[in-house]
C-alpha cells in the first residue's frame, strides 16, 4: 500500500502561534482548551506546567491566564480584566478580525449574520461582539421567516466551507439591501481543504488525523468522504484499526489544523508498518 | 387557441414617472430616448410636442431638457447645468439610487464592480459616479485577470437576472477580503421575469411585447426561451408573422416594463383575431 500526504496539512498559523505563546508563559493557565488538540494540551501540561482551566471563576487576581486560539466572549474578557488577572492573548488573529468586524458592524447599524455553529467557542466569542441583532446559522433553512434589518454584515466561521458560505450569501443578497460579505474564512484551512479534496480523489482510504471536536478536522473528514467513502478520522495510534486497509492500494493521510507533527508522525509509522501492508 | 397573459407585465413605476414627467412638460426635449419603446416615443412626440435630441450640444440655454429614465453621465449632467439648460429629472429612483452608492462607495475607497451591460445608457451613467477603480462585467469571464483591490462594492443593473448576479457575487466572495453587494435590481423587473417563467412553463408560443433596444424586454424573451422554444419578441403588428400560431393550443403574452399599455392591447386583440384561431 502506497501511503500520500496531503500538499497541505496541519499546524496553521494561528495555532503554531498559540503553541509558542504558552511555551513562553510556562505556569500558566488556559481558559479553555488552547486548541481542539487533547494531545497537545497534554503535552504542553507535562513539559511547561501550562494547565487547563474551565471554570471563569477560578481565576484569582494576578493569575497568567492564556485566551484560547478561538477567543473567548467579550464578557469573560472584561471580567477578567475585572479581576486583576494578567491576559496573555493567543487568540488567532484571524479570529480577533471577525470579532472586530461584528463590533463594528453592530455600532453601525447592521443587523450581523454568521455563518457557523453557534455552540463553537469561535462563535461564542464572535458573537458576543454585537450590540444589535445577531443571527447564527449553518444552512439557509436556519433563517426560518425571521425577518432582519435592510442592512446586513456576513461573516462566517473560519474553518467554514466556501461553497457554503456562497450559498448563504446568495440568499441574502435576493432578499435584502445590502449585504456586506465579509471572508473571515481561514486561507491555511481552504489550502488543507483543497489537498484533501485532491487527495481523497485519489486515495481508497483516507485517515484524517486530528481532534473529535476540532471544527477544521471534522470539515477534513467531511471533504475526504464525498470522494473516499473509507475516510477515517483518528485523534491517535489507539483509534487506528488495522483492519480498514485490508486490500488498499493508496492510503492518503491528511490533519486538522491543530493536529501537531509529532502526532501525524506517530500515525504516519505506525500505518506504513502495518502488517498488512504490501 | 388560449391566449393567457403574464400575471404581472409591462410598465414599471420608473417608466410610468417618466411619462407622466413628459406630458406635463410639453414642448420640451429629452437627452436620448426617454424609454426604450420608439412607438411610445412617438406619441410623446405627436401628442405633447415632447422632442428627442441626441446631441448634447444642440442644447441651449433656457431650453427645457427631461433627462430620460436610465439617467445621464455625471458629466453631460455638469455640461447641461453650466449651459444654463432647465433641467427635469426624468431618472428612475432605482437608477438614482445606484449611482449615489456608486459615488459614495468610490469615495470611501472601494473598487466598483458592476453588473451589466457597460455600452447601456444606464450603466453608462452609473459607472461615471466612479472616481476610482470601476469594472463592468456581464459574467465571470469577464474578470479575466484583473485583480481589483481587496475592498469591493458591486451593484447590478435593475434589469438583471438575480442568479446570475449571485454567480458574479460568489465569485467575489472567494476571492476578496470584502465584497458590499447592493441589491439593485428592480423588483418589477424581478416580478416580470418571474411572472414570465411561469407563463412560458404552460405555453407553446410565447409573446413579448416591447422594444428591441430595451435590456429588460430582452431579459424577458431569454426567459421565456428557456421554458418554450417559440418566444418571439415583437415591437408593434407588423413583427407578427401568423404562421408562428398555426397548431399551437397556449399563447402566453407578456411585456417589457417600457411597453405602454395601448401596444400591448393593439397585438392582444391582433392575435385574438388571427385566422388560425380555432
Amino acid at each position: 500500500m502506497k501511503i500520500t500526504m496531503a500538499e497541505n496539512f496541519g499546524f496553521c498559523f494561528g495555532v503554531k502561534r498559540a503553541i509558542k505563546i504558552a511555551e513562553n508563559t510556562p505556569h500558566a493557565t488556559t481558559y479553555g482548551p488552547l486548541i481542539h488538540n487533547k494531545k497537545e494540551i497534554d503535552r504542553l501540561w507535562r513539559t511547561y506546567d501550562v494547565s487547563l482551566g474551565e471554570d471563569i471563576e477560578t481565576f484569582k487576581s494576578g493569575d497568567t491566564v492564556i485566551i484560547r486560539t478561538h477567543g473567548i466572549e467579550k464578557e469573560d474578557l472584561n471580567y477578567l480584566n475585572q479581576k486583576g488577572v494578567v491576559l496573555v492573548d493567543a487568540t488567532c488573529p484571524f479570529v480577533t478580525k471577525p470579532q472586530e468586524i461584528v463590533e463594528q458592524m453592530s455600532n453601525e447599524g447592521y443587523d450581523i449574520v454568521i455563518f457557523g455553529d453557534e455552540n463553537h467557542p469561535e462563535i461564542k466569542g464572535v458573537r458576543s461582539y454585537a450590540k444589535g441583532a445577531v443571527c447564527v446559522v449553518q444552512n439557509i433553512e436556519d433563517f426560518g421567516s425571521k425577518r432582519l434589518s435592510n442592512k446586513i454584515a456576513l461573516i462566517a466561521q473560519t474553518t467554514r466551507k466556501m461553497e457554503n458560505y456562497q450559498r448563504i450569501a446568495s440568499h441574502l443578497i435576493a432578499n435584502y439591501g445590502e449585504v456586506r460579505v465579509f471572508n473571515t474564512i481561514c486561507n491555511a484551512t481552504f489550502e488543507n481543504q483543497e489537498a484533501t479534496r485532491k487527495l481523497a480523489q485519489s486515495s481508497d482510504i483516507v485517515i484524517v488525523i486530528g481532534g473529535k471536536d476540532s471544527s477544521n478536522t471534522r470539515q477534513l473528514l467531511y471533504i475526504a468522504k464525498e470522494f473516499c467513502v473509507e475516510s477515517y478520522l483518528v485523534e491517535g495510534l489507539e483509534d487506528i484499526d488495522p483492519l480498514w486497509f485490508r486490500g488498499k492500494k493508496m492510503c492518503g493521510i491528511t490533519a486538522g489544523a491543530s493536529t501537531p507533527q509529532w502526532i501525524i508522525e506517530q500515525i504516519h509509522t505506525a500505518i506504513s508498518t502495518l502488517p498488512t501492508q504490501s
